[in-house]
């Protein structure tokens, strides 16, 4: 029996812990925070692509903190599944009561490219595996809306101090607990294609359509795709060769096409609406970073970065984490 | 007596037709569209820096349309200073009835770079002066604000076809009747030095605000002048080199320092903010023109230009211009 927690209950967790409740392998703990008073008295309702209509699922164990969870423990698994946004606090921090020094695997189920450094830093007796979600699925107040087949790939971060065989080996027990006939979960050999190829949509046509306040749809008949996004999807496809991923050239026209039919409104577009914080480090900053230590030239994505950096302050702003002096200040200001 | 038009009747125009109805060389005639029956009936107030409070001014020919205008005519200047967004609607067009070929001269005191060719190729016969307008002047309702000096940079947009003689004596006579005690008016030989230098600011931090959603003070506390403004003002500096001006380098400070100690938003964000249209194509499209005309790299500039043509088609949307089919249409799908 594999105790797993997952922390980070949106659209992608929940049904992270649906399907791995639904094993006789795993003993499941979900850390619910602004929901939680509603799963306790009805649970989730849920209406899935994968497993239909279900009136009310209530995790094993539910919890409302971190380190309330610590109590189900030790974990073999600690899934995050939380928005993946360092520059507002650090996902490492954040379990740290709840993974066991050389015991726990991490499973990082989050957005961006070269995410598994930090936890390695910290916890370096510790397994940390990648999982590249491709799922439609949003929570709404404990409401699951799930429309298209889950499908994880699952493969590992290397961490150095550990035997490459442990870490495919933690990988494949994850995976046993959470493929089922309905959802698709499989090993992934080569998880960092994985996630570089995801990244040509989530560097380019997400941050884009967050600037221009446009959906998918309204940037390519605002003639968008041609004026930008095929031009910054070659300078993720010259990022991801530096770091040792070659991308076939049809990805870009895969990624152009997948809302095909929908205007559709990618996730930083919709939390910019919502005044929500965006994943920009972890998705753009990381690129660009990558690019700065490789050699590689990408200047529309530099200057998309730091756009979205504004942006992500004026964010701070308006949720009172930053707070600003009422006249202007003089230039030698400094925040913080 | 020159018989003076005035097209365009925001904060610009209004404080410019006071100052020539005060000249008794001139006799002013301006067109007032949606404040018409507001100063039909109890003209404009004006707060101003220069002339303090003026409770009453109703300029002396009020008329509603251009073609109406023309009845107070032929014209020895028609002063445009509407609004500048020629994928919206061309000026050159919308003074076509009030311009006498080879008799009325046209002054442009509009945003942008290289505003008077389509001008000179449409009326090849006239004259085209250029006015770089240093005023902080709003109107809102026909109440005017007026609150920095107004002064005013007159030249001539070269026309080939006219000696050299004639465009500046027609730029002194404009002067003679804008110039009184309390503006300032002045011939600018280098008018297109005054106005690519007022372009190290338009160009960089006015659409940079625009496109992040902070003003400017925001934008420096945020970072954004460091990671943005200096970059996108050093491509100013080229591309204005590639069209024969040398900008001195403390020019850049002093635009970053132009708004000290207000937390001040360029004409652009307030714009956006308000659903307008933002005068992007004379600002930061006919700048990548000239930078790619002279072979100049200007990459930030260029996706700048990129970002807000987005941004400006969204606005069309917005004010029903431009028309989406319901559902996401194919590829293939053109608009009009």
């Amino acid at each position: 029996m594999y105790k797993i927690l997952i922390v980070g209950s949106g659209g992608v967790g929940v049904m992270a812990a649906y399907a791995l409740d639904l094993s006789p392998l795993a003993e499941v703990t979900v850390v619910v925070r602004s929901d939680y008073d509603i799963v306790q008295e009805r649970g989730y309702k849920i209406e899935s692509v994968d497993y239909g209509k279900i009136e009310k699922y209530t995790p094993s164990h539910v919890v409302k903190t971190v380190s309330e969870a610590a109590k189900f423990g030790p974990f073999d698994y600690v899934v995050v599944s939380t928005k993946n946004t360092p520059d507002i606090f650090k996902t490492e921090d954040l379990v740290d009561a709840v993974v066991t020094p050389e015991k726990t695997t991490i499973v990082l189920l989050q957005n961006g490219i070269h995410i598994g450094e930090p936890f390695i830093e910290k916890y370096p007796g510790n397994i940390v595996l990648s999982g590249v979600s491709m799922i439609s699925s949003t929570n709404y107040n404990a409401d699951i809306t799930h429309t298209s087949q889950d499908s994880l790939a699952i493969g590992y971060f290397n961490n150095e101090n550990i035997a490459t065989q442990a870490q495919k080996d933690s990988a494949m027990s994850f995976i046993e607990c959470y493929h089922n006939g309905k959802n698709h979960c499989y090993y992934d050999e080569n998880v960092n294609f994985t996630r570089w190829r995801k990244l040509v949509y989530n560097a380019t046509l997400n941050p884009i359509c967050a600037l221009t306040g446009v959906d998918v749809g309204r940037l390519e008949i605002f003639g968008g795709n041609d004026t930008l996004v095929r031009a910054a999807m070659k300078e993720v496809y010259a990022v991801a060769a530096s770091d040792g991923v070659d991308l076939p050239t049809e990805v870009a026209d895969i990624m152009l096409a997948s809302d095909d039919g929908v205007y559709y409104a990618p996730s930083m577009l919709v939390d910019i609406i919502k005044g929500n914080y965006i994943e920009v480090e972890v998705i753009v900053g990381n690129t660009v970073r990558v690019a700065q230590k490789n050699g590689v030239e990408a200047p529309m994505l530099s200057l998309i970065y730091h756009l979205l950096q504004v942006v992500q302050k004026k964010t701070m702003e308006l949720k009172g984490r930053i707070v600003l002096p009422e006249q202007r200040p003089d230039h030698s200001f400094k925040l913080e």
